[in-house]
């Protein structure tokens, strides 16, 4: 049985050595966001999510949810971890004062989902999704409903899903059909079939508040035409209590690959009562709130299972003997090596570890910009945060997730048969980790929106906040030579990037169907250059304390130079092909006639 | 429920226009084996799958093995499928006619495989198992043994596995401990435990023959004392019937991520009567006889699983309506236009309609040279075959189960949140293609039998029967202007295959980590090259045929152009990250201590 143990040593590293977290406690309303607050909570996440929800892991999955005549049950163990983490005051962590929050800063979300999804991803969805429906409560909604409902979000008494996907509308929310009609008394009656809705029913909250994208008798045609409502469960009483039941009923739950314990559901809206959140046909806007928060998110899910999967495969690499090491018999006194002498082996856990590493600060340096964009005092500043977090918040959930799934594959494989068996847990990480690309937007759609979106926007003005601290960085770093190993081979790749982005560019103009053939492969360009920035940015980090005398912890911080030299040896000379693909263009994509596929 | 089709007219393009499959019908004994028996069985075989096997696929992961007390059942409806294969004369296909075979050429079996494994691989397997014991004893055993075993395996009677891991000893075979000890009257008693047995128990033969690894009492250590015996589950009577139950019990069959419709077993052997197969400390020897085989046909299900995912992803991406082109609606009439119309949804498809035709034409070309190697009757032209073949076989078995299990990826992604869902199929051809990198040694220990073994054999002998024909065909394509998008990317992949192949043998000699981190991206580097050898090789065949006139069959050739041409811009670009990566060496890999992963 697979174990998990928050890697606390390289979280605090991230926080503390490379992004100088303690800023965030200059920011207004931030004040208590203390370093030493922040370990407290990060040490107090991990202790629960290694001895509560990681336990419950492999058994959700055997046991997965069950549905009864539209009743939902999640697997045996999940309704008292939850009651934990509500008493455990998870839900609050940064949520509003306001409504019964803590007000932490979003980093601490980040890092907290991170563990949670590495623990157990199923589990992680539920709460995930009610801070979800709060995010674009709160962002959105009216004074009363907020009033009313964001303190039951906060508690974590009351679930919340996101409703998007009709059977023939995924991607394509443009031709949903769901209809809400005017109640006359200020609120709405639905009608229509949501599919795909993650934790859409179960029986962990007492109610659950579902955020539906429908529209209006009189809506215009398309995205334009799309509105949002807030459709309950229960109808909540004056009192804030569950009271009548409303039209929305559980049809049925998927059967899916991974993700068992976590009820993928039908919806069935029959004149369910629903109230607006945001402006008419505005919904798309406000749904977009809710789903950079979630695409953030299912980012940390890539990475968690990456780092959960590492962390099995590692021991199992210590421990396991067979066959003897090239250079000569590593373990003499036993029957065979350990594989992790094997270069084979070690190859693929360094590149685990240096994608983990370089995609959790990634994430985090981020998630930081998240907090920057909406405290710092500087207009300016907060601008300049909001256009990276904009830019870089597909391919957070597109680079994470495909990495991630390709780090769970590796760690499998160094299991070898037995990475196959389901006892071992192996197998489970990446049937997991597979939902992961396709929901809160294919990659494909993440890919677009990067390059047909965000590329674009003020004549690449998201883009430059990404290109120049780049650029800062390499310059600043050549003078020292012993940096060169790293600062070269990512200057090259920027370069790469930077006539990938040109050609691109150009080319996008004469045919939108360049920006669609290249998008996939330019986004994973992005991805590596990002990870080259974040990992010269963490050898800087970690040779600076081992200049300053780490006594004890130098072990430590040579093993992130070291990771950081195989990244920048092994991991980056991938933008090779990916830039030679892109200067292909994308004729030989687009002019194959459909009858020859 | 997903369905196939048997590519047949990608098969005969390749046999027939590549490959010129008329030229076995002129080795001695393959006279019979004339193109129109060779469409006819393809026919056949095609008709079969699609009707027989393919309908137990998605039924058989479902109910999976059952195990009570000792006995192992299929899935439903796989006994009576294998009495329908056993009747249709299919064990015999390739069968020595001396025990009943039809004596086809091993060619025809791979091309039988490949439908197979696409239609249903956990019914494949246990087939595909009892041919390699066929295999294994024809080669190795007494003609006393081979007169009353054969024509059991030929007719399908009989089936066979092959038993090497065991629970401490899957790699690393020299470690194994399972004991064979002389009985006295020309047999053996057997002691031990093996893991991971395919089809070690089921319930579609009467009787199953075991080949076991074993040692014998004076042994010496490592590979160098192991032995194989063949164990049948029930000793045959002089008859040639399942006499008395032998000391060999299945204990109990794993629950896997994949093939949940084959069985794969634990196997106690208690004083097991067995009989030594080839000569007294050789097993490995004899065993290879079988997993040389068994390598090309892991590498076929790879190809077959890519197969039947691209067939089901393209029906998909036809048929769903989702977003409007970017370039203008295409469907006006509808809501909205077919995926296939998306540059991202057809990339990926036309990289796994590359993947699989370049991976045919590579596992259809080393076929052949298996039969010349066997009937070739020049002794010269059979060297050349079997050096080609030994060199071939790693890459085939990871290179195509590789490319396969990232092709039935890109197939599920096709389908959005439908792949995820069990009842669409897409996402048991992922875990069904997961196992092709493990088993049958690990794709890692491929890439070390081609970087440690095969490449040093002879001076490189091995591998300048590979570089001797792509020179050529580079050389004598580069005359005619109209291939030069072909043939210069292959010139230039090739320049770097053979830069890559001097840096390793260079540095290897130094020290052998070398080879070990360099040994799978150089094999796919190989594999990389070799497709485009093949795809060069292809699109040549197609545009003679156009030349000529193809007159209705047009659209096919120019279809292999146009798929041609999209693995030289957007495929072999990898190339450049896998030659870079290699030029990287292995300091990186190795020089991280144990403590610091």
């Amino acid at each position: 049985m697979p174990t998990y143990k928050a890697p606390l040593d390289d979280m605090r590293f991230v926080l503390h050595d490379v992004l100088d977290v303690a800023q965030l406690s200059a920011l207004p309303g931030y004040e208590e966001a203390t370093p030493d607050l922040i370990d407290a909570i990060l040490e107090e996440a991990g202790r629960f999510c290694a001895e509560v929800l990681q336990p419950l892991n492999q058994p959700g999955d055997a046991a997965g949810c069950t549905y009864e005549q539209g009743e939902v049950k999640a697997p045996p163990g999940f309704k008292e971890a939850y009651q934990q983490y509500c008493a455990g005051g998870w839900p609050a962590l940064t949520a509003d004062p306001k409504y019964g929050g803590q007000g932490m800063p979003h980093l601490m979300r980040s890092v907290v989902e991170e563990m949670m999804c590495a623990s157990n991803l199923s589990f992680a969805m539920y709460p995930g999704l009610a801070h979800g429906a709060y995010h674009a409560m709160h962002t959105h909604g009216t004074e009363e409903l907020k009033d009313k409902l964001l303190p039951k979000l906060v508690s974590g008494q009351w679930g919340g899903t996101m409703c998007l996907t009709e059977p023939h509308a995924g991607t394509d929310l443009g031709i949903i059909t769901t209809k809400a009609v005017p109640a006359g008394d200020g609120a709405y009656r639905l009608t229509g079939t949501k599919i795909f809705i993650s934790a859409g029913e179960h029986d962990l909250t007492e109610n659950i508040i579902h955020l539906v994208l429908a529209k209006l008798p009189d809506a215009p045609g398309g995205t334009r035409g799309i509105s949002m409502f807030m459709v309950p469960k229960f109808l909540p009483t004056d009192e804030g209590r569950p009271g009548t039941r409303n039209g929305v009923t559980c049809g049925s739950i998927e059967h899916k690959m991974g993700i068992k314990g976590n009820a993928t559901c039908v919806l069935n809206f029959d004149n369910a009562t629903g109230w607006m959140v945001g402006d008419a046909n505005k919904g798309m806007r406000a749904m977009f709130t809710m789903m950079n928060g979630a695409r953030l998110g299912v980012g940390l899910q890539g990475l968690g299972l990456g780092e959960v999967a590492y962390q099995n495969a590692v021991a199992y690499a210590r421990e396991r003997l067979q066959g003897r090491s090239l250079t000569g018999a590593k373990n003499p006194g036993g029957p065979a090596d350990p594989i992790i002498e094997h270069p084979a082996v070690r190859q693929g856990l360094l590149r685990v570890k240096a994608l983990n590493e370089g995609n959790r600060a990634f994430a985090y340096w981020i998630g930081m910009h998240i907090d920057l964009e909406h405290r710092h005092p500087d207009p300016a500043r907060r601008a300049e945060s909001a256009d990276l977090v904009a830019l870089m918040t597909p391919v957070i959930k597109a680079f994470l997730t495909d990495t991630g799934f390709e780090s769970t594959n590796i760690a499998l494989q160094t299991f070898g048969g037995h990475g196959y068996v389901r006892e071992y847990g192996m197998e489970q990480f990446v049937r997991d980790a597979r939902i992961a690309p396709i929901y809160e937007g294919t990659n494909a759609v993440q890919a677009m929106d990067l390059v047909g979106r965000k590329l674009p926007e003020g004549m690449g003005r998201l883009l430059r906040r990404f290109f120049h601290p780049v650029s800062a960085e390499v310059e600043a770093s050549r003078a020292d030579p012993a940096l060169a190993e790293f600062v070269e081979p990512l200057a090259k790749a920027f370069e790469r990037l930077q006539q990938a982005t040109q050609g691109v560019a150009m080319r996008s103009m004469a045919n939108p169907d360049e920006a669609g053939a290249a998008a996939e492969d330019y986004l994973h360009l992005l991805g590596y250059v990002t990870l080259g920035y974040m990992w010269l940015r963490m050898v800087k980090a970690a040779r600076a304390r081992l200049a300053a005398g780490a006594d004890d912890r130098a072990a430590f911080y040579e093993a992130k130079v070291a990771t950081g030299r195989f990244y920048f040896a092994k991991v980056l000379p991938q933008v090779h092909a990916l830039a030679a693909r892109i200067a292909a263009g994308a004729t030989t994509v687009m002019s194959v006639p459909v009858d020859a596929f």
